[in-house]
């Protein structure tokens, strides 16, 4: 597999599930700014990250249906049964956090996408915010009694979390204001799947020998 | 199961398909301003529509979680195998109008949630219409050669399509902007399980004598 990324986004969550998962996988850097350029949009013609190549290559996007993949062909098990009360379970969080809690940022971050006026801009982030506080209180009162989003085992959803949770450490007091949240981050950060994606995600080219990771491949327009 | 809905919401595509699905269920009408009211929230703490309390007796949220239940728990055989490609296709897609395609539209319909001052709130509509724009283009593109979302055949994804693009008739001529989105929500409508949704939505209560539906249940405190 080749996971498309970049540093700081949610595609965090995929290249950590990829690096747990123990398959071997390659990364593909997409600068910030590349993202709706004419390369990437050859393999995502939405311009996001993370995009996944399959073994067969097909291109995926979207975070869930990517982490979805790389748990379904994993060894480690991290796919609940389909049919499943924990695949529903697994269900209503990756939606959840794919949309009402990721889409709560996009007013602070792509202001543009909804005011031109630039003056306007400090308002909708200020007053947008709010929303994503009620996100952030939710997901605080269900970590009080859950040592991971799906109890007490690491999954799918824990390097997602953690992917789109951080952006709000620079808006809000973790420790004072959600601070099961905040030892959760903490947590996290220590986790070797998510070490590691932090690290690539600093420009440390062999973070582990270990695992699946097989190096870094050029961002190249993919023939379709 | 019992399927909480509101008229007018994204909760029709779970309507259409547990009818399409036929499977014994219930309805439950949930009034617009019940949704975040103390009753309806001892069922969905978030206070969204639709909500599915499962045969054994658990309630699910999300659309994506709602219809994938609905599909794996249905002998019409509307879910892809585990694992496939036709599987990863249709997380895409889910995902993709559950999370981008969704959330262009709640600026237009819930601007307080982005700015307290209601006198922005008509450029705001108007500023974020242009997402709304773009989105459905990549849906009109799609159209083009495909009968349903995903080719030939009928399936999870047509209802919850057809529920949330017909918000944005309100806003564009879609004969002369969209043509192909614009007979695809035709044709949707014209569906049996579409037009059963669309029936109890204008409070017809006995649209259909067969299919599984057993008629409303009423709007009381979920007990946990």
């Amino acid at each position: 597999m080749i996971l498309y990324y970049t540093p700081g986004t949610c595609a965090l969550g995929a290249m950590a599930l990829l690096r747990h998962a123990e398959r071997p996988f390659q990364l593909c850097h997409v600068p910030r700014d590349a993202r709706m350029g004419p390369i990437f949009r050859t393999v995502n013609p939405h311009g996001h990250v993370p995009a996944l190549v399959t073994d067969d290559d097909r291109v995926l996007w979207e975070n869930s249906a990517v982490l979805i993949h790389i748990a379904q062909h994993s060894p480690a098990g991290l796919m609940p049964a389909a049919g499943s009360a924990a695949e529903d379970e697994l269900n209503v969080w990756l939606s959840y956090l794919g949309s009402e809690f990721h889409a709560a940022f996009y007013p602070v971050f792509k202001p543009q996408l909804f005011l031109r006026d630039d003056s306007l801009h400090d308002d909708l982030r200020r007053d947008s915010l709010k929303n994503v506080r009620r996100q952030l209180a939710y997901i605080d009162v269900h970590l009080e009694d859950n040592r991971f989003v799906m109890g007490d085992t690491f999954g799918i959803l824990d390097p997602y979390l953690t992917a789109m949770a951080r952006w709000g450490e620079r808006f809000f007091d973790y420790e004072r204001e959600f601070p099961n949240l905040g030892r959760y981050l903490e947590r996290m950060r220590a986790e070797p799947s998510i070490a590691f994606a932090l690290a690539i995600e600093n420009g440390d080219e062999q973070p582990t020998v270990d695992g699946g990771y097989a190096g870094h491949t050029d961002l190249v327009p993919r023939d379709v």
